[in-house]
């Protein structure tokens, strides 16, 4: 288990009863870590969409409320963070929103009492997979966020700024501390150009001035696509962040802000980020492995099959899905963790630039499936 | 981790946002001892009904099937094992049971490759708190599971015995295994007369002739009402069976069944109660330590308040949801399990009365609420 104080957080996610993503991942690697989880389901969906056929129905904003209300009737609403992930329609986002408002106003007087990570899941390598009013939605939200964790793409749609080499990143991290007075972020999955062989993850927590503290991990990239990583991300990091933000007495300031003289390589949240790769990088590692022996014996399988295609690729699905069960160890003991340790990344030329979101190009978006609610970042 | 082989369970029932009853327990205990878990909800409350309020809605069985349906038509249905609790009207009863038997009848050339642990929940302590038709539904499915575990109260209803000792009970888990056809039953919180200081477990594994191996546990009663507990057992139950049968190789053999030369307290369901008895008591009496903490504040806190009944009820509720996510290592190993071992209970006189359920007295039944979804069971 963590060495993380008693914490209970609410999860707003999708749910799916095969398979692991929204909160059916992150529910059950926050709980092996030891906090308490209250779950509010935003799908209820029998599979997550990478099998390209599902069945399930989205949750209406009316019911998100209903729980919500359910919980605040009876002195249930007590938590100490939110995570929030995959929300259907902006109707959704909205509600998600005035539950963190209200449990912020809550937490005025006693500051850090309440933390809200808010994974803005709206797309992914160029391809809006939510409905267009969504963004909108997400941008007003940010200012009551305390981290966010966008992937690339989303860091782009939020911060309006193109992302293609780790200058304008950081611009774009920037944007989103300054503008958008978000304390910490991470941007996971960032990859420039063809290099295709590491896997960065870039963050930063603000100073009190709201100028970055920029980091950098790496993890080497795995050749398969695995779903609901960037929930395990974000579980991982809630658990983690709080265990480090413990450790650095940090959890009575407001957002759990480090002091300005901690290092961007020595942040609570750069110490997380570390265990969390470790922790993901040996489970997805064990996941390939289990899946390349259906993969040695798929084609046999299929072959001569009515829509054998069809089924090799639900097949080679069902086997990427994230093992995280038989794997709880390595989510509590993240083993080779010294392999991922953050370093700073230079900042010097971001910080005189001062780029202005509006200033800088429009992000182009194509519209993706607008029903691929359970399948999101790798 | 339990000693288990790669078991999947599809498991369906209740949610609840906040607490542990229902899936929301069983979900986590069963992953916790290495099982794969697919999670259909029956209901999605924001928390237990022994708040005595709650919101949300139930799932229709329109909605059970479509994710049921969802499943099939990727090929995620490949399940082990079926926990079925808690569900909210007889129509979603009625589809439990045609995905059993579709199960069953898949896994009819391969003898134990499904396993369904049916937990019939309908009432307690005399009072049925499902519709009324919930209870024919029941029994139309009783024949296709392979392991009930009825409470005292709902043993009665299925069989037709009204049970005030031992060998009522014993006559009523006979009536189940010969006229029902079930090979395994586990009466889970058997309490006769006044004697509350112990509660006891009392379960059979049938021979090939359908003629019972009785057996009896039995742990001290905690002064306190937990919600969810008859969750826990089913969940932990299905863990440790599983793995009590790979132990003694019968998981290839129909319903799992022992031969008929192994003796009542050898039984694997006798052992593997045994375990899920330790475990419960163990989490069960730190919840009730944690709980003391509150109970010794509480009337300070509410004194003078408005509503002070009220919420010194639903504080006190609150401080006994189960603390299963702080005691995991409880669930792994067993503490004390010397403290629960199986004894055979003589059932020379029971074989020989051969009761036919129509001859008893039929079972008076007062009508509780039908609202009452995810409290069940002590």
């Amino acid at each position: 288990m963590a060495d993380i104080p008693e914490t209970h957080v609410l999860a707003i996610a999708s749910h799916v009863t095969y398979g692991y993503v929204g909160n059916t991942m992150a529910g059950f690697v926050m709980q092996c870590l030891g906090c308490e989880v209250s779950a509010i389901n935003t799908v209820n969906f029998s599979n997550h969409t990478g099998y390209r056929q599902f069945k399930g129905r989205k949750t209406s904003n009316e019911e998100v409320v209903e729980l919500y209300e359910g919980l605040r009737q009876s002195g249930l609403n007590d938590f100490d963070m939110m995570l929030s992930g995959y929300c259907p329609t902006a109707a959704v986002v909205a509600e998600v929103g005035k539950i963190a408002r209200e449990k912020k106003l809550m937490a005025a007087t006693r500051p850090g009492s309440f933390f809200w990570v808010l994974d803005p899941v709206m797309g992914d390598n160029g391809n809006i997979y939510v409905q267009e009013d969504t963004v909108p939605a997400y941008k007003g939200l940010l200012k009551d966020a305390d981290l966010i964790l966008p992937n690339q793409f989303e860091a782009e749609l939020l911060s309006g700024v193109k992302i293609t080499d780790e200058q304008t990143l950081a611009q774009a991290i920037q944007v989103l501390h300054q503008q958008h007075h978000i304390p910490h972020i991470i941007i996971t999955s960032v990859r420039f150009g063809d290099d295709t062989s590491d896997l960065a993850v870039i963050g930063s927590s603000a100073k009190s001035d709201m100028s970055p503290r920029l980091f950098k991990l790496s993890a080497p990239a795995l050749p398969v696509f695995f779903s609901g990583t960037g929930d395990m991300f974000a579980a991982l990091i809630v658990a983690r962040l709080r265990e480090a933000c413990s450790k650095a007495d940090l959890l009575g300031r407001p957002s759990w802000q480090s002091p300005d003289d901690v290092g961007p390589e020595e942040l609570p949240l750069a110490t997380a980020a570390g265990k969390v790769l470790a922790s993901m990088h040996a489970v997805l590692e064990k996941t390939m492995l289990a899946r390349e022996e259906v993969l040695r014996r798929i084609d046999d399988e299929v072959r001569g099959m009515d829509e054998g295609e069809k089924k090799r690729h639900l097949r080679l699905t069902k086997a990427a899905e994230v093992r995280v069960v038989k794997n709880v160890k390595d989510l509590i003991n993240p083993p080779e963790v010294e392999r991922f340790t953050a370093s700073a990344l230079d900042t010097e030329e971001v910080a005189q630039s001062e780029p202005q979101a509006d200033e800088l190009g429009v992000v182009k978006t194509g519209l993706g499936d607008g029903e691929d609610g359970a399948t999101h970042q790798t």
